[in-house]
């Protein structure tokens, strides 16, 4: 029998125990859960503070009881302190504060990512308490839970315009919080290009949102006033008080334990692995948003995701207990809704893909979701990226209305990439029609027409 | 300048006239059809009859000017009576009655389908006029429309529960005719499994459609009391009466020009052609619903869609001025829309899996849409048939309400069979994520993952 300790009870960590249990029921499994709350969503949080999820408990993806009724233990609010890589054990220390070691045969890590504080001064010491919050754990949840209940502010800084800066104006915006957005670059939405970025900005501005891009936050302070913000605007200095301030600039992975036991860092300083979840330290896997990405276009990176983290937390749990399997890579397919506005890209925008040696030409293209003569047609906006020197499909982008199935039509792009198709195979797929629904040559087909057509115009003198 | 002909106004021809012009605006190209509506959306007719489209006019993918503004000439009302293949030129009777001659460098063949009679006594000399109707063409539409507005009927029979069959039922039932559904087989949507065809029948039934199955049709007959079909009803004769009757029961290529001038049939009496469109007549290429299909895990067989019209179209009007594309091969998408649920599938399903020689599996699963705590997730459900030799994924089958996406999730699993994937696979795709939208497994791979877990259960022994 395997003794399998996993440490983290979020995506990877319990992907791992679940696979391991569902191989292999014989499996010991022990996770290591530093709160009180495996198996949340994280993505939902957001969906907490709209009002659209209620009671919170609703948001785990299983109970703990579902959990230990696949066989799996769980260890509550107890936190691993050490691993002792040579003697395959691992301290821990209990709710109660007392240490205790823990043997095992395979260790798995997935400690994942920690807010980032993106060097604004003032992030060391202010905290929930002083109406400064993160948005990373189901504690930081109750914080700004029971800080929104009590004080009841009237307006919010958000710090911040990524996939959760967005969502939570959308929730701030709900409960009738007059939000002001800060975003360092010149869009909102960076993972896009700003064209696209350009029409999630204006969904925000259409519901009441502020937006400031260009804005660079330098500090946070408690004043009498409230919580001052302080910054620059386009060159020019900027300040701006509030009652809340979200501060959501990305993570940057938890490393500190793999590191302390003698683990590699890789791209963004996470933890190297191969694409089996080895970490190279002997018995010692390792999954999730603490360490490296293997992406299918861009060799080894650091993408933190949860899709990404199921996968290869699924991986871990599968090879710990013998198994073979490589993770294939991402190709960084991502999916948000901003307001009645889902934009979603997968791949590589033109200036990675730039940097990453490719020659790459983007095109943009707008088609309908479905026949214009059916009601409810609304027009996608698409930027596909490829590579001038063999067609290869490098990335696409695509934002629209909500319902215009633009979640699974970047799943295509997803498939196609995965796959190493070119631009001009995307028109021999046979995707499905019926005209509520799409078009004889689907809106992402009609997309990747246009890159085809505005290469060759580009490349064929007239 | 190459003189391109063109027989047939509909996807195949115009996609044909609409590459070669946009390839080589020097191409001569003369596209004749046989009525005055070239490059209708022939799929969108059930619409017009639901009043959600209007005018009729609107149905046009382009009108006659857009496509005369690409430079290709047309001739209405224009009908190709024969093929001079060897002084490569055809004779047509035009609108005023004259045959004319027109000569050719290349010629493309679209003539498309013609809609089975499927051996019913009577159809053979009933016709709009007397309330027995087929929907195939602009023509059968107009008769269809003045029938409904002249005499007004409270009830129709609809013969057939096919794709055009349950869309058409919507229609009449949204005009307040009561609808009667016949069908041959044991459930309705004969292309689904009959597991997930039962949750169409519901769905029609909850709509006020009275279906009956395992009924047979064989003869259509005007009687004092109005249209009386007859036929055979789980053994037992049956007979209804009825004030209109639609027989929508497939269709059969129309193959009489080309076989006239000797080509060859192949699947299905279609017309025989190589992946190139080459009809093997020197000079002479043909596409869409008159012509075999090539088929990604069937190799030939005839499966008149739409959307392979347009492809095969746009194919032969490269091939012919001098292009080298192939067409890579349906692999049978398809969905519909019924009231308000989705119906898809693409590839195989068992039985035809196993005629066509694979070991194949089928598994069933049920996923969210996206996340059950985020408001408004619905199930889908999944039918996966895979190869238990090498796992290859050979087709999947999904229904679910409208809204969760099932047109574009088909797509995934398309674009995975055109890649030629093992359903293992599918869990190595980086599909998109957000909780109102997705889940971190996407169902498609939920449902692919149960394929995996049943056929593992089932060839392992516990």
């Amino acid at each position: 029998m395997t003794h399998l300790a996993i440490i983290g009870g979020s995506d990877a960590g319990i992907s791992a125990a679940l696979r391991a249990r569902e191989l292999d029921p014989a499996t010991d499994v022990t996770v290591v859960v530093a709160d009180e709350y495996p198996n949340f969503s994280i993505c939902g949080i957001p969906y907490y503070f709209t009002g659209e999820v209620q009671p919170w408990q609703s948001l785990a993806h299983r109970t703990s009881a579902d959990l230990e009724a696949t066989g799996m233990a769980l260890r509550l609010n107890t936190l691993a302190t050490s691993i002792d890589v040579a003697g395959q054990r691992l301290t821990v220390r209990g709710p109660d504060g007392t240490e205790e070691r823990i043997g095992y045969d395979e260790l798995i890590v997935g400690t994942g990512a920690l807010p980032s504080h993106a060097g604004i001064t003032g992030l060391d010491h202010l905290t929930a308490a002083d109406g400064v919050h993160v948005i990373h754990s189901m504690g930081d949840t109750f914080a700004l839970d029971t800080d929104l209940a009590e004080r009841r502010p009237s307006s919010a800084v958000i710090v911040g315009a990524g996939y959760v800066g967005l969502e939570m104006a959308e929730a701030f915006t709900a409960r009738g919080i007059a939000v002001t957005q800060l975003q360092r670059g010149p869009e909102v939405l960076s993972t896009l290009d700003p064209e696209l970025g350009t029409l999630v900005h204006d969904e925000l501005v259409q519901h009441g949102v502020t937006v400031r891009v260009n804005t660079t936050v330098t500090r946070i302070e408690k004043t009498p006033a409230g919580l001052t913000v302080t910054g620059v605007h386009q060159g020019q200095p900027f300040t701006q008080t509030t009652e809340l301030v979200l501060v959501v600039v990305g993570v940057r992975p938890n490393t500190t334990l793999l590191e302390t036991a003698g683990a590699t860092l890789g791209a963004g300083r996470a933890v190297a692995v191969d694409e089996y979840m080895r970490t190279g330290l002997p018995h010692v896997w390792a999954a999730g948003d603490g360490i490296i990405t293997h992406h299918r276009l861009l060799d080894r990176t650091y993408l933190p995701l949860g899709t990404t983290s199921h996968k290869q937390g699924r991986i871990a749990g599968e090879n710990a207990i013998g198994g073979n399997r490589a993770f294939q890579g991402s190709v960084g397919t991502q999916v948000v809704k901003v307001f009645d506005l889902v934009a979603a890209r997968t791949g590589l925008r033109q200036h990675e893909a730039e940097t990453a040696g490719y020659d790459a030409a983007t095109a943009a293209a707008v088609a309908d979701d479905h026949k214009r003569y059916y009601p409810g047609a609304h027009p996608i906006q698409f930027r596909i990226t490829g590579d001038t020197r063999d067609g290869r499909l490098l990335g696409a982008q695509l934002v629209g209305k909500r319902g215009t199935e633009i979640a699974k039509r970047v799943d295509t792009y997803a498939t196609a990439l995965h796959a190493g198709m070119t631009i001009d195979q995307l028109s021999d797929l046979d995707l499905s029609y019926t005209p509520p629904l799409g078009s004889p040559w689907d809106a992402v087909q009609v997309a990747t027409q246009a890159w085809d057509a505005a290469t060759r115009l580009a490349t064929i003198p007239s």
